[in-house]
């Protein structure tokens, strides 16, 4: 089966990729008109607002129905709030299913730039900028939500905090959670107005644990398919799988059970030490991650994508590639033990003497926390370089559940409809 | 003399308007060069990264020198970043002299999109993004900056607290501050980066007293001219004067003395409370602010730019505009009494049972606080139904130095050449 009929199967509607091409389409034709419109308006007034009307990017959406949830496969938008919600001690299976109803009304809507029901600032909806909403569950809403009587089989095992690892400094501000909403656009405006419609359909039953915000460069400021940098500098993914990569349905989607077209999300807020960083020079930072800064090319190697060769030694017999460099680390020969990275980065308001405040919102998406991302972690705890830089300080491990179709809602698949 | 002039008064060179203009038709032709790229991208791969490479805003870029600063009459940027530090107590006048000067140098290059001086992440100043910084002057910088022996005549009467109004709730962790960074770009990346490059900078001899990061719509979200919104949902902004306003150069900059070429500047903080406002219906809050909430129309018209008519009444002898409106107390009989803002929204991380934490960073500029800022306050303290829903937390003003040429720095009709 293609990854496009995988989208929305025994449907006859668009799947949401050729509903994101429509997009692009209509904006082609937007683009197509601008030129004199620029021109009129040069001639005309002088103004300084003299930027071109570009093809208006805010109207572009993600379908939100499908097999999977929105907000993993979708190319990152530019802004991403994450927020981890308590639930009240009093929720119940009906409470939980009535909560997901809700949210999952509201997130169908905002997603394709309609307002949510009640929305008291409509006007603040109507520009959907790539929105999309994400659901994820903590285990005690999985234990919550399980039939009477069930045993843990709804339970997965992954579904607990990580093993402790070495270099961690876990703050429990940042750590776990029952409901996580990932909430991603190429708008700020958009998330903020996303995050109060959902936090206020939410307050009655839960609380805010805690709020992460990040951003990528913005929709337009670099081509499209440019591999992110990160505050280090550093080209940062380039050996991601993409959605087109042919296993990447094995890496990424649940097969069977309640998670089944689901998969399982790590989020890891990772502080990077700026100050340490910058003392370092040019080529001690290309030693520890093993790629030059410059052009993201392996230590080997003089193009982005160019394998890494890591038998290369030098003249006088050491590797060209060190052994504790980051990219050496990272790689497993086992293939299945890759996981599927969506992270963005965080620049808070530093404070005192503080220069920054500044991290990765580290984010993955695997079939499997255990067999995947945990054996990669501890390759990396024991031996990477980049730890010397860079600081685990919150841990948080979610099962996202199928994605639905119109008229159902997110976690039917663990709460039932109901009826 | 036409304003295009006066940006580069007795120069050859191009004026930041013809350069903005460069800008918009190299994107023009940017424009015209990706509908054959899109359409390679969508026949050979079929990603789910099908937006089309829109123009790449990110290398557009404003000039950095000029008789004004930049990041005044610049089109708001989606993003902006205000950092307010305090000067050691060791920093005198040679020491401010050298602290500006590094700064503008820092400021010149990261603006054109390249890196500062000893930028340890050369590659993350490669997306300018329009990058703009603006530097503001507290009362002690002014001080410390003056010739010895000089009397307080460098020292502006406006440059210092504002009177107290009634509704403020000031907190003094977003009071005052001796100088004033503000750093705006369309790229919140973009805006990290030079954040962090000029803080590094300045840290021998200040330290950040407070940061406040604030947003607008994104680049190409909506038609550009577009009047923001706030997060009341509010169209916020109608009558501001814009650069091409008749009367804008005897609003906003001043006209002797070192300052001539600056302004002056009101940063509030302004504490919104979504909640509250949410329980007023749509009727009581167009009421409050005298506007209609879907168009940004006055009351008594149909379009957002209609002049409002104070004297119409209902059929039973109100006013259509309530007297205790915000647009009807905002405005004066004194066309002398008015500001240019250039403020955004931000939206902090809620904690606890918050649901939100948001507001207005309130930025306005004008060539006189007492007699412009100052008036228009006292009637909005004194009567504006929309006080019930906003409290101002923090509130700052700074004096604006005018730009400088190449080879000089912002500051220097105040600190001299140092020669």
């Amino acid at each position: 089966m293609s990854r496009d009929q995988a989208h929305e199967p025994g449907r006859g509607g668009p799947t949401r990729r050729q509903l994101l091409f429509g997009g692009a389409v209509a904006g082609i034709g937007a683009v197509a008109a601008i030129g004199a419109d620029t021109l009129v308006r040069r001639d005309g007034r002088g103004s300084e607002t003299s930027e071109p009307d570009m093809a208006l990017n805010g109207g572009l959406s993600v379908p939100f129905y499908g097999t999977h949830q929105a907000g993993i496969e979708t190319p990152p938008q530019a802004h991403v709030t994450l927020v981890a919600l308590d639930l009240r001690p009093e929720v119940d299976r009906d409470g939980l299913r009535r909560l997901l109803r809700i949210l999952t009304d509201d997130a169908a809507r905002l997603t394709q730039g309609a307002p949510a029901l009640a929305d008291s600032e409509p006007e603040l909806a109507q520009v959907p900028a790539r929105l999309t909403v994400t659901f994820g569950f903590g285990p005690e809403l999985v234990r919550r939500g399980m039939p009477d009587g069930s045993t843990a089989g709804a339970l997965p095992t992954w579904l607990r905090p990580l093993p402790a690892f070495g270099v961690d400094r876990l703050e429990d501000a940042w750590n776990d959670g029952d409901l996580l909403l990932q909430i991603g656009a190429d708008d700020a405006f958009t998330v903020a107005h996303a995050q109060r419609m959902l936090l206020k359909d939410a307050r009655s039953l839960t609380t805010v644990r805690w709020t992460q915000s990040g951003f990528r460069r913005a929709h337009g400021s670099e081509k499209s398919g440019t591999t992110m940098r990160n505050l280090f500098g550093q080209v940062d993914g380039t050996v991601n799988p993409a959605p087109t990569t042919p296993d990447f349905d094995d890496l990424v989607w649940i097969g069977d059970g309640w998670l089944a077209g689901g998969t399982s999300m790590v989020v890891r807020r990772i502080s990077m030490d700026l100050d340490a960083w910058d003392r370092l020079d040019r080529s001690g930072r290309e030693q520890s991650t093993g790629r030059f800064l410059s052009t993201g090319a392996p230590l080997t190697g003089t193009r982005e994508h160019d394998e890494p060769d890591f038998e290369a030694t030098t003249a006088i017999g050491f590797p060209v590639i060190p052994e504790f460099s980051h990219v050496r680390r990272a790689r497993s020969d086992d293939t299945s033990e890759r996981i599927f990275r969506r992270g963005y980065n965080y620049d808070d308001a530093p404070t005192g003497d503080q220069v920054s405040s500044s991290g990765l919102l580290f984010v993955s998406f695997q079939a499997d926390v255990d067999t995947q991302f945990v054996p990669l972690q501890r390759r990396l705890d024991e031996l990477d370089l980049l730890n010397e830089w860079t600081t685990p300080i919150g841990s948080a491990v979610f099962a996202i559940p199928p994605g639905c179709s119109e008229g159902g809602f997110v976690g039917e698949t663990l709460l039932g409809d109901g009826s």
